[in-house]
């Protein structure tokens, strides 16, 4: 299940050529994954601070659909794409309405922010993502398609 | 033949974990994007306006290899990985002095700039990116070798 | 009386010194200002170009009172301090939750968005300023007390 | 005599009005304030974290004279207009070519990076400040001249 947030494109954001600056969606998708743990119990800060656990990001890619403009209403779907011992892969569709704009899947790492060395995820983060997991097929996977049973 | 260029890491480049905020990263490609045409004979603001050619982003991809931090001068060696009829897609190289920082891979659309509609990369840009062309193995491929010719 | 908005302090906000980058207090106004108009009946695109009133900026100032930090909820109070005839300032303070942070007095103009050129500000604006107007008192006037009668 | 930077003008500093987005000027002198230390012996990251000074801005006041665009060079010549114990009062004056575009005021306190606490103004700072050192009359100060003898 996807957890889902929104923001407003400000007058701001745009470029000269009349459409949001494209490295903002980097930014918009930030903010979504603070949303996803300061709506859902854990406050980013906090998640920081005093559990001294950070995300970097080791990949980034992101697939641009159509453009989104100053006045639009941004709204994120985030869900966890891969889980893995040490890293995890989120997934950010975003959308204005119906029309897809932009998505987005960002791998990051776990680290302790005291070292910056990467560790485990711990378990309660562990349990956040597996509320949101929907693994996707592995590139190169037949589509999907209902399954015939041969005769 | 890689455009080299560089860019100074400013004391607001920095997020609350002391590194450069990622989303960053795109707004330094992007300022080499622009140098890759202002130094080397077309000011990219006449690309655009005068020229009417864009170049919107598709598509995005990022390696983050090692944080990037105030103070460091931050070099960046940008190709041209692919050269389509009407996309191309750039590679840029970020490092600070011989240590990779990230890689990017991004592709841009040719589009004419009153009606956004893709269109094919006009000679002159064409020959600007050949200048600077190094395609990459594709994904999958045996690593290059000398082909030896049987017998 | 004033019109409240409020906004999350990102984890990409803080400088290099573990606080708010103070040039983003001026994009934190401004979608203040922004929210003034959506938020009471003309969201700020449609005041752009539909009704071509632009607001470009003549003077700002800000004083900074105490640090804003990531994670905090920065609450701006927006009143109106001067209402010419082509131009107002807008008095915003800024705070987390009693704490003084910042005070901006910021000083746009009234122009036409195809022109550029000023011109008066339009009598719906008018009355919207006018329901947030709230003068302050001349610099170098004494200030406010409760004035007894000699007897 | 002013300290002299300049910085280009890029494409995702406009707005949706087309023109630098206001916000984005206080970053621009900024920058301007980290060359006048990096370009004269201090490096900016060196003063903060090695020599443990800091400049947070307690005030800032901007005029806005011309609109400012992407691929314009702006140029921004720095002075000191006022140089205190613990505090001191920049000038920036930024301008495309002969024309001007901006001139910012920005007041900086001198704190100990440690405890953010005011302190003096070490001497090998205020030694640089004094070169650039230009004092503004005061509000309501008659015009500079000639001052005469009386007889």
């Amino acid at each position: 299940m996807a957890f889902e947030t929104s923001l407003s494109v400000r007058f701001g954001d745009e470029d000269h050529a009349g459409i949001v600056y494209y490295p903002r969606f980097l930014d918009f998708f930030h903010r979504a994954f603070e949303d996803f743990f300061n709506e859902q119990g854990y406050p980013y800060r906090f998640v920081l601070d005093e559990d001294r656990t950070g995300w970097p990001a080791v990949n980034v890619q992101v697939d641009f659909h159509s453009p989104l403009r100053f006045g639009d209403l941004f709204e994120i779907g985030v869900q966890v794409a891969r889980l893995g011992t040490k890293s995890a892969t989120f997934l950010y569709r975003g959308r204005v309405a119906d029309r897809a704009v932009a998505t987005g899947r960002i791998t990051v790492a776990c680290v302790d922010m005291q070292t910056f060395e990467p560790k485990p995820i711990p378990p309660h983060y562990r349990l956040l993502f597996e509320r949101h997991l929907q693994l996707e097929a592995p590139e190169g996977a037949p589509p999907e398609r209902p399954r015939r049973v041969a005769r």
